[in-house]
């Protein structure tokens, strides 16, 4: 299969101020954006691809010089993948907050001349819709043949449906829910404590003090790793394998590889990714949950909605469950909407969305297929 | 209901160093222990409690003064309960390495005369049972008519009829599993991290730096916590309920009512509990591995066991799910051992075990009604 090559990013200036839902605002910013494939003349082959907690707008193919630089979802977007930049233009955009590019806590603060830390306002997964309805904008594209994303990336393209319903045919949904679980707000509040707590976090403000709250953010990666995978492909993967060939009975050394794996997670993450950003992103999380407004009755609230819909799960996703999936598609149908839904039976966990399950990337590559034709490509 | 009313720990100090299986051993070590109910002249009708991780020999009755200090079984221990005191001498005891009060990590180290702290060292399921064994000697029980346990303390258990099977006649083994899967081991090491890279550990001597880190047992209590209920009963309890009326958009103060749960329950337990203590604790559930030495087959394991067995699990128990309980079963019955399995169908996930659903109290109170007709009670 050819490859998508390398790629470029590329950045947008906005010096109108976005509202954000807290009620303050981003007085200016920039988002970082990569697109790939031609947009079509009459511009109605635009994909929007959405990321979720630890990606990027680097969705597919590498950087120039850095041959190990492949996009998050590399093995799905590309000439001839289920996703073809042969016949759709795909943008890949990063949300403010973010810690890889556009405006974030790691950036300068114009109020004060010093970086945001935790002085970056709280960001919903409305306002990131929002900031991206704006580069769409400054794209010129009026109608996007879909928006794609899974997991947190799913909550936004579920939020395009309710914001912006005329702006996209196609709502591609993925191992994503309407809203979080007490569960998983706890996993998040838990990684979250840890985080806060280290010492070194300073309220946020670790950067006037020169130093980084690496041991908070190893914990959260670690736990948030646990809730990635499945019970069965931890087992499978590394059961009770330990790491020398006997037992060397100590509490703090490593035994088993899967402590060996966690570490080694928690190590690699807490070397580039910001901590407020961590914050952030797992609050937008906490908030979603578009029924709110309705009373908590979903149908309701998806009333709005006009697209088409796919939505996708995996039998053995534990963090968002095929129930909470199933919640959507019957909101969907409770409104009558045009919903696909397919529950891929993957051992995975959650981390299915992100890997080339042939099932998985044959419903994907169908329903783009029926896209591309419907946008006369 | 009778009560059984105030009770009184007992202490045992043994100056025989007990050989661990690290190969260390405890040079001299007290044993605190509560026994309810009256030894039967045969001596046949005592029942040794062993406890798991948050637990003592503090399993039922009240201190004097203290109208709160109701044991952990309190529900299932006493006189018409269960367990029923007026025909069982119940035996509970703490194990060494505990924080409450048999020796363990906050205690003096006799070869230095400073505390063990981190020095303390690794002890096993199977040196537990060692330690239980001899305070049975010195109360002069040959044999006892039940071993009982949930969770970790099911472990125990297990290991009794594998260590001794000849000085037990049953097993009741509940909410627990014949090792640690990897999700199990992971949670556990996450927590670790999280204790041991608080810089207030000191590598586990914080006694002598006069600090305690608090930090990291918030959160591995947190953790913990989270994986003792079920999704289910989370939901059902907390749900997206907020704190206050309207969302404050804050990622570090509490929004929803399960953040504020989980940040009680991680306070209080860092008030008291022994961060050494955890490290053993959670260090002993993962070494717990009885098919290890016979190349991973239980059954083999297992054959040694005499005794008879009631296993018992929770639907909702996703820790330690009825899977995990079922491979003690088939192993059991692989061994044409007596084995009778309840698997109750309740919400509450691991901790179902501590409380007193009807069907599940159903279950133990006509085992032990079977065993006090067998002993002559």
């Amino acid at each position: 299969m050819a490859t998508l090559g390398h790629v470029t990013p590329s950045s947008k200036f906005f010096d109108t101020p976005l509202p954000l839902r807290s009620g303050a605002q981003l007085r200016d910013y920039t988002l970082v954006y990569e697109t790939y494939g031609e947009l079509a003349a009459d511009k109605r082959n635009a994909v929007l691809v959405c990321h979720a907690l630890n990606a990027s707008h680097h969705v597919a193919g590498t950087y120039e010089g850095q041959p190990k630089s492949e996009g998050w979802w590399d093995n799905l977007v590309g000439p001839g993948k289920p996703l073809d930049t042969d016949r759709f233009f795909v943008i890949g955009v990063n949300n403010p907050g973010s810690c890889f590019g556009s405006t974030g806590p790691t950036h300068v603060n114009p109020a004060t001349g010093k970086p945001y830390g935790a002085d970056f306002p709280v960001v919903t997964v409305e306002d990131w819709v929002q900031a991206q309805a704006r580069l769409l904008d400054a794209l010129g594209i009026e109608q996007l043949a879909a928006v794609l994303g899974g997991s947190l990336g799913g909550m936004q393209a579920l939020s395009w449906t309710l914001q912006f319903p005329d702006r996209l045919r196609h709502c591609v949904a993925i191992a994503t829910a309407p809203n979080l679980s007490a569960q998983n707000i706890a996993f998040n509040e838990v990684a979250r404590r840890a985080i806060v707590t280290d010492p070194d976090f300073h309220g946020g403000h670790y950067a006037a003090h020169g130093v980084l709250p690496k041991r908070g953010l190893r914990v959260a990666r670690m736990i948030g790793h646990i809730t990635y995978l499945s019970d069965d492909v931890m087992e499978q993967k590394f059961g009770r394998e330990l790491r020398a060939a006997e037992l060397g009975y100590s509490t703090q050394e490593i035994e088993f590889q899967i402590e060996s794996y966690l570490r080694y997670q928690g190590d690699k993450f807490s070397e580039y990714f910001d901590a407020n950003t961590y914050l952030l992103i797992t609050r937008a999380l906490d908030y979603f949950d578009p029924a709110r407004e309705h009373g908590g009755d979903l149908a309701r609230a998806l009333a709005r909605a006009t697209a088409k819909f796919l939505v996708v799960s995996f039998t053995t996703d534990w963090r968002f469950s095929p129930a909470r999936s199933r919640e959507i598609v019957k909101a969907l149908l409770d409104n009558r909407r045009d919903v696909s839904y397919a529950e891929i039976e993957a051992p995975h966990g959650h981390d299915a969305f992100l890997l080339d399950d042939p099932r998985y990337h044959g419903v994907l590559r169908a329903y783009f297929d029926r896209i591309a034709k419907e946008v006369g490509r």
